[in-house]
């Protein structure tokens, strides 16, 4: 089992220090500290536990150090940066979990550029030598790339020649879409094995700066400090420490302070119910970040995104995900508005990115998602932003005989329409509504009001509403119909469903590169006996059917 | 050997009849008639020769049929519009010749599409029965939808429940992208086998219009002269006759008559030599039609589009496309200006069309593209565009010692900027210089030049000039070395870097939805021996590995 939780005290492949409003974050990975045994992480090279806890200091970064406003990237190695995604381990992997580990890596890439773009932490990748494949792929997600001219060093993407597999983690579309590297010229980089270096990779745009190997540490010091004093983050210190997240796992139960899954083997199915907050929510930020990693919007988001993580990589073979909510959408309300009214200060901004980009891995997750809106649920603002993440939405009319008149009620929110954009850059309702602004200006018109599942309907807002006498049943039917369908069939269904309309480098990476490399990794010429993964380091070229497809 | 060249008298599959400014093209499968043994065309399903025969039809009414504005796609079946692709077809090809197949289709719908919105044929789908899977994936390439109302004719696209594989022919980017069909519902139509109809069908924009069966054909024959009205292209008939390609097919040879292909095995390469023009341009679009299928442009295009398909279809093994010309700079420029200059005339606008059709087939097919730009070539213009699609170009400096003092010239013109828009609505030089803006008008002033290697070297336009000396050897290592390579590490490389920028339904379509489609027919789960496609119509149900991925 992967436990994504983490700590600096235990990370066993970066250095974190802080300096100043700078954050130097360096790579150091134990080549025995692999996730899985039978591969020795040389030369700085990755696999998921050296990037969950990148994830995990990136996000603590954010949350645990309010005057951070630049983090430096680098490597304890003395000229090699990064070797990239280990290759041992990509061979020895199983299917979905090199697709499992290239999506992992692929959103942490992009919480980089998030806090680089929406949290005023800006990011520097400090190249003292060689990023090499996933290496210069980590350095692309940085905002700002620093080479060490020493005529060694290199920047390379040799995974199509090297390994007959594509850079997995957003490389291609980093280059031509970030980059602005021209098509030809990323041509040759990613079918020369040794990269470039110097002058070539400046003139060709594929570093930001070239600097001399005798001032190489000191100006990274000066341009990160120079970076920070530009962002918008407070200076004095005083962050909201993320406390270890409470978690219970049992064979079919795993149990969070706010939040349960419960798994139903037979449907192939994981139930998920989360609370809504008690009381009133604070008067202002400062009183929110008194209240720390408990602030029910923080805690609830870090235990979802943890149980999204956990069911993708440990409970394979889990097609469907059902959302359930419990609690007062009232105080649900109020805390949705507190987040919109406060979104000045730094740390309820954090809640709400964090909000973002667990919804974001939320879309990103290769499992049907079902949200149920029964009595006593929340759905409401920040909430309701689940339903309208949902591949299906089913909403109760009336109550359920033993639940004492209690009825469902769905509320949109000014959230719904500017606090948690998709990875298109719009909103779900936009993304909902694409191409049907009649639709899309009716659905507006329910924001403030409470719909009962009729209006909810009629507002294009669920899939469908049905009353206590077909409730179970249909849903039974949902359920074990979904179960019986070819999984593959399904993600990629989903995948092109959920994303209508415009695309962002994220969707790309996600949609149109991630879809190659799930395909190249498939194919005998990578993963077979003779393929050029399994053949890697043998010294035996690896033997290709070359019908070009 | 798949050969592409048909016509209306040969047709297996197809009727054509022409009815004043109405065209109405009716499937008529001859279940005897697949292209290769072993599976039966039932209930109007098709294989490639179906599609081949589709893709002429379409061709030829723009070429043969100024005075048609509006075309029907009906069938001669009761209660049956189609099928879809034919099952068997797909459960016994080969990877490379289910992707080939999809690809080909995907190219004829979206030349229906540039029809309807490019050319003035307005394409309507009538089913007068059921459209099923491709067949209602054909359905969505059209302008205007409309199914019989007789409680029995359904579009569905059962590709999920059924097979285990998604509609490989655009149709979940045309629901959601096209006709604006919201997610959740587009998600229980394509996972319910029966699909929709009626009322359901018209309410989720499935279809445009519900007919009564009783005045059927007469509603959609109104329907179709309405869309005729509009039309703007000549009422009166005087079209031009696409005359049968003079093609020779030789070990590794193919002639035509204004190009060659060579083919050198041991590099898995083929070369392909265009020549320009002779004589100056006709005086007007009157006269180039009367010129007709033997009028320079448009006898390029055909010879090019039919070699691009040979080439992917037969000739799996070879990875590389080289291309040259030869010809005269000056009277390719000319005729180029025709083209911009009289592009009013309804044939002059066809030539350019199938031009721009062609170049987007070039950039979708899966080989390196280099084109090698030496004197005596004609890189001007219209053919100045082949450079742009490749994904590599060098330039001589200079000339060959035995060339009597020649030398190479790139010429851009007008028709670089506006004639020739790539699948993502752009032109390729705004492609080349996407986010370099300073890089794109550096190009743009070069328009109007003749440019030598040097220079062109310095507007960005080619990727390397080398001299004499040089010229051979360095080629031969770029051939040799592609040529070494893993196949689908370069597919997915050079689908990722030819496309940077916005996306459309076009790219989208091939990028994100057929790198889906690829994955997901590779996966043991659709083509493994218990796989849904191999035990479609057993009797047995498919064994799924239920990890979802």
């Amino acid at each position: 089992m992967i436990d994504f939780r983490t700590h600096p005290d235990s990370y066993r492949h970066w250095r974190l220090r802080i300096d100043d409003r700078v954050a130097y974050l360096d790579m150091a990975v134990d080549p025995d500290g692999g996730i899985n045994p039978g591969y020795e992480l040389k030369l700085n090279s990755y696999d998921l536990g050296v990037d969950l806890e990148l994830a995990d200091a990136v996000q603590r970064l954010r949350f645990e150090h309010p005057e951070v406003g630049a983090v430096v990237i680098g490597s304890v190695l003395d000229r090699m940066f990064c070797a990239g995604a280990n290759i041992g381990m990509l061979a020895s992997a199983s299917h979905p979990l090199k697709v499992n580990f290239c999506k992992f890596t692929n959103e942490t890439r992009n919480a980089i550029e998030d806090a680089t773009r929406r949290s005023g932490q800006r990011y520097l990748a400090a190249l003292g030598g060689n990023a090499a494949g996933g290496g210069y792929e980590l350095a692309l997600a940085a905002d700002h790339i620093m080479l060490i001219d020493d005529r060694n060093a290199s920047v390379s993407l040799p995974e199509v020649p090297l390994l007959g597999v594509l850079p997995g983690t957003g490389g291609l579309t980093r280059l031509t879409d970030k980059r602005h590297v021209r098509r030809d010229h990323a041509d040759i980089f990613c079918t020369f094995q040794e990269g470039a270096k110097g002058q070539r990779a400046l003139d060709w745009r594929l570093v930001d700066e070239l600097v001399p190997a005798s001032s190489f540490a000191e100006t990274v010091g000066a341009r990160a400090r120079e970076f920070a004093e530009q962002s918008d983050r407070p200076a004095d210190p005083g962050g909201v420490e993320l406390t270890p997240l409470d978690r219970e796992i049992g064979e079919d139960h795993i149990t969070y302070s706010l939040l349960t899954v419960s798994i139903d083997r037979g449907n192939r199915t994981a139930s998920i119910e989360m609370t809504g907050p008690e009381g009133s929510p604070p008067q202002d930020g400062d009183e929110a970040a008194a209240v720390g990693a408990k602030f029910w919007p923080l805690r609830l988001a870090r235990e979802l995104d943890d149980a999204i993580l956990h069911l993708r990589v440990n409970e394979l073979e889990i097609g469907t995900v059902v959302l359930h909510t419990r609690g007062d959408l009232d105080t649900t309300l109020a805390h949705d508005a507190f987040l919109l009214t406060q979104s000045g200060h730094w740390f309820v901004r954090e809640v709400q990115l964090l909000w973002a980009r667990v919804l974001r891995r939320l879309d990103m997750t290769a499992r049907t998602i079902i949200v149920l809106i029964e009595p006593r649920s929340c759905f409401g603002g920040l909430l309701a932003e689940l339903a309208l993440a949902a591949d299906r939405s089913y909403m109760l009319i009336g109550s359920f005989a033993d639940e004492g008149g209690h009825e469902a009620r769905l509320a949109l929110t000014e959230a719904n329409l500017i606090g948690y954009p998709m990875s298109n850059g719009l909103s779900r309702l936009e993304t909902r509504f694409w191409g049907d602004p009649e639709g899309h200006a009716l659905a507006r018109e329910a924001i403030g009001s409470r719909l009962g599942a009729e209006e909810s309907l009629a507002a294009g807002l669920i899939t469908d509403a049905m009353d206590d006498l077909d409730w179970e049943d249909e849903l039974r039917i949902v359920f074990e119909e979904r179960a019986a369908f070819s999984p593959d069939g399904l993600t990629g269904l989903e995948a092109n469903l959920r994303f209508p309309g415009p695309e962002t480098m994220e969707t790309k990476i996600f949609g149109r590169l991630t879809a190659w490399q799930n395909w190249v990794f498939q194919r005998p010429n990578a993963s077979g006996e003779s393929g050029a993964l399994r053949r890697y380091g043998t010294g035996i070229r690896p033997e290709y059917d070359h019908r070009r497809v």
